[in-house]
């Protein structure tokens, strides 16, 4: 909670920045830009914070996931992007902050190359949407703020 | 489209008919007669129809898709318990009924023993929500009316 | 022998009942009644019983089987379609009876998913037949008239 | 308990019907309906109901599993027979009432294909008798009767 | 097509010189000499070309192959013998010339050693026939010349 | 055979001897003495010859076997305890010696790691008992007593 | 294209700035710098501009190849290092920019250990250079240059 | 050797930050800072040099182990974190630079998931302590100052 | 605690009465013996008892470990030799008597062959030290009596 | 070196002869013919010797191999083509005549079947081209002749 | 028997006759010369005949020993080199003439690369010999010549 | 060397002592003492020393040789039995005392189950002698006192 409201952090991971400009059949042509846009208005008309952050960056998103432990998030939304299938690293950023996290993917991993299948992120997971494309970070927002606990804030 | 509007079935498989019953602290207290209802009125404020069939009987499932093929249905959301893991024929029901489906499953199946984590399902999934509980079948209901094409009927 | 007949029983597995309706470029388009049809023909020019049996529901396929212990069958010809893959009971069953049988797929499995590739009947079949589309079905049923032993009745 | 008397439930999965008559050199010579005379007279001398269920269909078997739910079954004699390798809806029966079960197989499937070796049921068994024949059904409804505890009423 | 009639060629790998001759309770009695009599005489009956080679050198019917790409062959029955689980250039050399071929082999290959049960060359067949003995080769004859598309002539 | 009588030989292996005062949630509070005295009163029931032999050292336990050859043993029941995963060697001495044997373990292994689901002897035995604590000991002497024929004696 | 001229892009991975320095009988005594200076040298020679980046940090990587999307870059010869083995994010990011690449690698990566044999770059590019020493960045500017189409610029 | 004392770097990867904050049941309630303290302390009493460095960003971690070829560095243990199961590029600076390392991690990894048995450093580390808390620093950095030899100065 | 003292027992396996005399490269030069004085001197040290005992014979090390269940044993270092990858009946006998233990390895078993790289010891050791040498069993001994705590006696 | 020449063999193994005609737009459309042509010229240039060599035979170019060993070959460049996979025999005739070779491909294995991925030569070979089309015999006549040690010669 | 004389026929793979010129420190330096003339000579000592083949082509050894069928050949003795691990087709061959056979390898294959421990031929040899250089040759005619059958003439 | 000849030490296995009396099919009907009288009759003609030693227990055998290390031994024979497949510590044994071993085996191991085809010896021992019945012993004491070296004393 922070001032007084649910607050969710939305984390993309790399190449997500490139969302709507590359292989739109696959993921659809609403940009990161879009996805954020609709996901502060969602905030508002849910009265909770909803915070965005995207990086390339492996190093950077364990930082951001760590500074949420005492930022008042109750919960993560996380598409790890390539990451899924290699970084421990961010996992035990995840276990270690103990904020539960909805697992997240635009396109359907499953129908894609076999090592895509496997996911360090799944067994961890609360819940994981996949392949509902842009609409799924709407789905997740709400499930956080509405079925996940007030977490209580530590400093 | 069944009298001018969206249809969607929603299809569940073996035990499943003990929800709500069974091990609440992983599928939640609420029954398939909760869900059921809900469904029923999202539909009603969706403008579209909502079918429920939940059997223990792999036949009776393959029977229920095939039906699905003349009868209008735009979307199928199906959660197919046990036979995730082992039925071929319902995958192949589905994909000879070309209608497109979304995957659910109430808890989370990849924390689950090893074997759970194989599903003949989400290759061919266009979406998979998993771990949201009885929510998870309002935002695939409201998936598939809003996001889904219409498809045109077969005789 | 059945009224001193050689007798074919041609079992048919889930989906099969849509055969020439679904994915035609696989599976070519002629109906499974096309195929009855066919074959019916062919028992009266081999002056042999043909019987026909198709069902989506694997202890329907289990009791027929049972049945053609005792009904003079003398051989089987078998497209398990899904259960292919998935159904010891259909197998033990076809032990069990003692009755030498004929796998048969319509379209190539070897060209499919790597999981089609391994049946549960291929190992104890007398003969297989992939890929022939729906003249398959002739060969095995000539195959059985013309070159299985007489099967000695069983009451 | 049920009308103050133990109650042992014996289902037997697909071809079990078959028993003595299939391949006695490894089943046997006793049938089924040997098998189940003896168990009612047991049950007599234990002063203990023993209720039969066989069935070829996998529905059937969990639907008769989810009733014994309510019915006062104390446990449960399982031998899935070709679905001991294959049904994670029967396992999820069995999870789902909560009653301890005993796996049964009357010849040694250790003995046979390699794929026999692996069981969805061994994990959560209390007990496994393998091997011993028409007697192994005699060891496991005593063992149900004197060992496991009386079940709490359901209704 | 050659002199305008269909034109089909069968290959036969190592070891294959000795049919009949070897395991005839695996192979049958039949000769190799039998079977290119036998089809032979087809030949005249559906008024084709049927041309045989045999060879224990792999080289050998990677040249005969590669021949046929301008000698008129429709399409090509090959019973590709050891060279079934080693011979990815013959593989090659099928793909090469893009003659459709059917695999053949006389006994059951999946009742044999595990690793019989590869073929490099059973994902590319149109057709797979197996177990049939001798009469195999007539059904395979047949359906090339009924089934196979004429294929234009390359210079 | 032995003095007229029918012999079996129990053969308990290492750590077997802490029976009763390691892990009693898992094995049950009856010691070892309490199964000896068990099966020695159960002898005398029978009419038929118990002989029991515990040790931690491989070695003893083969040569404990090769004895029974010539000592009128006519079934063996053994609990190989962690030998049971890794000893080829008195696997081999079982077969070395012909005398059928009960592969008996007080806990579900199937319930524990995943490399204790192989056993090296299980392929082998006649019979398999798992789980029913130290009541197992008791229908494994009775098997071997009514149903294990009698051994010709081996001088 | 970027001023006329054809443009390649050589990315170098982790601890390739220590190249000539570290293990020179695998790697060769030619530094980064000398491998810059010849590559320079060879754009002159073919009128092309050559761009370098080598980054220790996965991240930097990413960012430059995004870069690369708009900067008229037609072709990326790129040396992942060890994250050759490890990085789906680099891969993804080569996709998403949709440049044609060449993976390179100085010593014989089949040569050492085993998990060096499989690579997340090799299905998707264009060419592969292994072992050729520095040589190999000459060899793989020069076919980028000649060989690559040009790519229409992308604002 | 640096300034005539031996010197220890100790690299702590990602998430080490967290040390005693999290899951204190698993890795104790010192925190890095501790730790670093202590192991000052210790370089003070052996007359050695001790670093410290830890990042949650794997290229921070190979430039500072690049960085330890020239400044004296005579050994390096690492706890690499999440990175011990997924970073081929900090295992290739560690061999680039030629400096002998010990392998630690606080709690023991090979209690807990499957694919954290795994390490890229273990066959190259001269030595490896597992579980044992803080204290694994202190013998970690006394076996580097006692037993290692004193490295020659790289310029 | 024995005698109001901390008591350790080290155990060494098959072959390592043969350290110091076998390829010292590997394990250095130092006895066992030479292990055994040094151990006991740091018993004396830190006020606790040293127990050695070295066997070829596994049967000898169970009963070792058993008789340590009653002696007041606190800890247990164990350096299994080649029992480190094959004898779960030692690993049994550690967890039945419930005395924690270290796990050494006097040189880095990772560096060898690939079956050496997985242990029956490791998931279940409160610590691991792997390639210290003799040097190993102080920092062990030493992490015993500092870190363990005193376990109460069993008569 | 013949003639004071650097001589460089280059072997092409089976269905390359249909190098231009097969699979265009894998392979492109220069045929062998032209191969040969521009590598006779290569030699020219650089002053050196360039045999070809073009087999479907794997006895046939092991023969060439061999002689390879006396008639002055500096170096080998082979496109083993379907004996990539599956000739041990000529990995062990490169072997056995001690010649240092270059392995080629020219299009990308990578991208194709699975067991395409696996290369007996691969380890071996002191470099790997791949997916450079007819150009890569080019660079790697190119590499041998210049970067490739002279031979002394073998009688 | 040919000429009432026990015959044996030697058979070498490819590159053996590069033997003792190859790698003497694996092979020896006995030539394929010396060997036969060994061979020889033992035969006169034995009385028996003994007839030598050696090829590199898989179809010359096939057609020997078909050949050898009906030549009174009573054993082979057959070094496959590097068709050891990967022709069937020869392995068919042998089976075909039923002929017993020793397979024998000069060096001790399982002391290299891991796929030369498997052999297409172990598992239907009468007796393996690894690693006895030339010497094996002797053994092995010996074991033919002294206790293999007499082998009933095939004409 | 003792006593001025060349001296080999032969060790069976466990259960080898019932040699002759255990499935002679498989094993021949020579006794274990059978082959030692023969053995050392084969010593006299030899003029060298031949010792014996069989054991069940696995303790015994290290400790035989361990002593084989300062007794003059020169070569070992060993037909370990089933400790071919489970034991680590002897393999160790053999090479912590550096003498050069033949491995034996009476019967073929790689005629029987598939995980008897794995040793832990193979890849050290010099040769490998499989399938000569009892003659093996008999060319593997010549081969050891003919081809191995003298080994030099150590006291």
């Amino acid at each position: 909670m922070r001032n007084g409201k649910k607050t969710v952090l939305v984390i993309n991971g790399p190449n997500l920045n490139l969302l709507g400009t590359r292989e739109p059949h696959l993921y659809g042509s609403e940009t990161l830009q879009d996805v954020e846009t609709a996901g502060e208005q969602q905030g508002t008309e849910l009265n909770a914070n909803v915070d965005f952050h995207q990086s390339n960056w492996e190093g950077a998103i364990i930082d951001r996931i760590q500074q949420a432990r005492t930022d008042g998030t109750d919960g993560i939304v996380i598409n790890p992007g390539g990451f899924t299938h290699t970084s421990v690293a961010i996992r035990d950023a995840l276990l270690g902050v103990s904020i539960p996290f909805i697992e997240l993917h635009v396109a359907n991993i499953h129908a894609r190359e076999e090592w895509r299948h496997h996911s360090y992120f799944s067994d961890k997971a609360k819940a994981i949407i996949v392949g509902c494309g842009a609409a799924g970070y709407g789905y997740a927002i709400s499930h956080v703020v509405k079925k996940f606990p007030e977490r209580e804030n530590v400093s």
